[in-house]
């Protein structure tokens, strides 16, 4: 006893400089895929072939700690980019996907920087596992309204992420938590840019589900947008369902959809499959219809490596039900998170 | 004793890897705000509620490391970049604060790349705390002589780095250290834009004084800049009082301006409080006057962690008196450094 | 022996932390150099002194890892970004150098992402030493044929990086190995930009020699290039000698270079010097021909920190013998690896 502890002594002197170190913990997430993508107008798209980076979930590199300020209160940070592991971040590399620094206690947490929105939380839980994270989503299809040069009135999806944010998120009260996100305007008048959001979820045993609300203004009053989405998942521990509404206005512009999904992990598998279906109204006429679906399946090497396989099928239409949009995606790829 | 040694014979193995790492310390300070901003000509500036990164000190994300060469020598390198945590950094990130590899020994230490200069070195002395290290700088507010589509004669401010830079700083010598830097030109003739700069700085007890001085080839012969600096400051342990005087010159424009703070620190509180003013004169006669005031309080969470509230006051006028710029800025923040 | 056990089980608890951390080591190399260049047409070059980055050695920061899967597979992952330490990479930090994720097993390596070329593998053999990794190859000198305005038809240099790559290393039969690359087109027709390299190469006691061919799709079919290089070196111990003969072929234009370069390592010392000639043909006819020699001293301070001192002296000619470029190259710096 007495022995281990002359060696703790020891420790603590000699690896200092190593232990300080670990207030910043690096990390990140790599997704490397080939295969073949065909997107926009039927019969012009051509499938191409492709190394594609983050079609399972975008790759990252981040930095983030804690500090401990006692009395129950933590300081806390982050700093995470986005990058593109197939050109190596051809835009150069910032801190796009998270940027905060806040105060953790019992009252809850709070974020000052650039961060998703209260919104975006509700939103993933309509995401059925991780092959929904990212391209794959059968979501981002179902919003392909516009595409190689056919224009169909519809509202733009929303911003998953705001700069200049103040982010509440309260603590859990019997598996109910809210918060509430806001990004200041900053612009010059009378363009306005602010970007307000709210969530309550719950959370308990195998169920998640949650309602938000986001709140854009866009550039002039006119194109002021709303979104709402409520949306759930009941893990049954033989699988995972997982569903959402989700509603868009701008003006007299409406979209309307719904997503359904499912995943069942077997062994190191997890197979996948969702669907998603979007309807744009224009002063309550149909101007565009979309769909989309997915499905896959990935391999664990370990906890942090993976292998998968994946397909997405997608189109739009216009209101007379002519094809404008054809989108279809293939890979085989490896995730390595560190 | 020698159970230790067993202990840490077992440590260098096992950690290895973590030690060897040591050689490189990721660091940074993040610094976000709430509050609101105008700036601008009078009448026509606003104030913008904003959330804002780097008011009380720049945040920033930076590597740094020494290696022992034996002999009292070191090879050193650091690279720091700014980046916003308001928004991730929305320009890219690059190591524009500090990038450097040099050597240190008995001579002194050499740097070579991009650096502050050694005349910043000394206005830094005027700097009266925490709170004055970036945009609640007074000293800023006081070179503001053009704002709001209003040009007044004035000489820029300096540039506190220079890239392609030699810097030197000699060691101590009964409290005495000098310091030279020389960034390269590097243009094609005839544009010239090398940057050279002295000081000459004492410090012992709660005594901080130097000089400084500097000069910017700037694209034409005609438009060479001079600043040059006196600075000091004293350390009373209650508080700390600092002054400077500061001369910048352009063929017939001359900027003068003072600036004096103290700051006062109680407990766990740092109460500062600053006030600059700076004249410029085209060939004798006056162009503009400026001034600006600020006033703070930071609350230290920990050693690495404090909050702020902070407020600056600050104007121009032209030569007939009247008031072309308008400043004001409040904010309450958090500071983390990592 | 028992006592070190629990010494080692306190020490596996107490840097958790650290060696968790492990996972990831960062790394870099910053190369800084003073010195003068004249590059361009003869007459109108005129001697820079400069301050600059990565003459010895491009200037680097990276991130890289690997994770033991089992069964002698590894997940491996690399991210480094060149930087300019004279300026703290003024455009951005980007990983354009390395940006992969792949797998290695007893089948070889497989990489993903943007990486070398398995071409540039073979050319790297015949540099000569550190001193010929960057500006200071003669080889790069050699294919400077148009400069300051006068331009000569000639081929262009190869890609030695290409993004959106698959890369094969396989194991090593008895010294020999085989790589190959091939890095997506991923553009709109009817412009095609993939990339295919291979390579074969033999290692054996100081003997280390290769074949490596590459073909770029540029642009359109007429500007398809492809190059041919065959290198070798030999390490006698005492000293290292190393040669390559490379060939460039586009359409109707062909260019043909050899290098030569040896280097000797005395204690700390390390002397260099290299050279390189290339001739132009169109349609068979001489339109260029180039060269350049160099030679240097690196001293070792440590096995991480080395300084330097280096001379280049390149030119080129058009077909009628009239020098039509010019390249003088001086510097002493510093080299630190972390």
């Amino acid at each position: 006893m007495k022995k281990s502890l002359i060696a703790l002594a020891a420790l603590a002197t000699l690896s200092g400089a190593a232990l300080a170190q670990s207030s910043v913990t690096i990390y990140g997430r790599l997704d490397a895929s080939v295969g073949s993508n065909k997107a926009g107008a039927p019969g012009v798209a051509k499938s191409v072939s492709q190394l594609e980076s983050g079609l399972l979930s975008t790759s990252r590199l981040g930095f983030r700690g804690t500090e401990d300020l006692g009395g129950g209160m933590k300081a806390i940070f982050q700093l995470e980019g986005e990058l593109k592991v197939d050109d190596g971040t051809a835009a150069g590399f910032s801190f796009n996907r998270m940027s905060i620094v806040g105060l953790q206690a019992g009252f809850g947490t709070i974020k000052l920087g650039r961060h998703d929105t209260s919104f975006d939380d509700i939103r993933d839980i309509s995401v059925s596992s991780n092959l929904w994270d990212s391209e794959f989503s059968p979501t981002k299809v179902a919003y392909v309204n516009s595409v190689g040069g056919v224009a169909v009135a519809h509202v733009a999806d929303y911003s998953s992420r705001a700069s200049n944010q103040i982010r509440y998120e309260s603590p859990s009260f019997g598996g109910f938590t809210a918060g509430v996100s806001y990004g200041f305007d900053e612009q010059a008048a009378p363009v306005k840019r602010d970007v307000t959001a709210l969530n309550v979820r719950y959370r308990a045993g195998g169920l998640d589900a949650g309602i938000g609300y986001q709140e854009q203004d866009n550039e002039v009053a006119a194109s002021k947008r709303e979104y709402t989405t409520i949306a759930g998942a009941y893990n049954f521990g033989m699988f995972r369902v997982s569903g959402g509404y989700n509603k868009a206005e701008q003006g007299t512009l409406e979209s309307t959809g719904y997503t359904i999904g499912a995943n069942m992990p077997v062994d190191a598998w997890d197979f996948s499959v969702g669907y998603a279906t979007n309807k744009s109204e224009l002063a309550g006429v149909t101007s565009a219809k979309s769909s989309g679906f997915s499905a896959g399946a990935t391999y664990s090497l370990s906890k942090r490596t993976r292998v998968y396989a994946a397909f997405l099928n997608g189109k739009a239409e216009n209101a007379a039900g002519t094809k404008i949009a054809d989108r279809k995606l293939y890979a085989v790829g490896v995730r390595h998170d560190f």
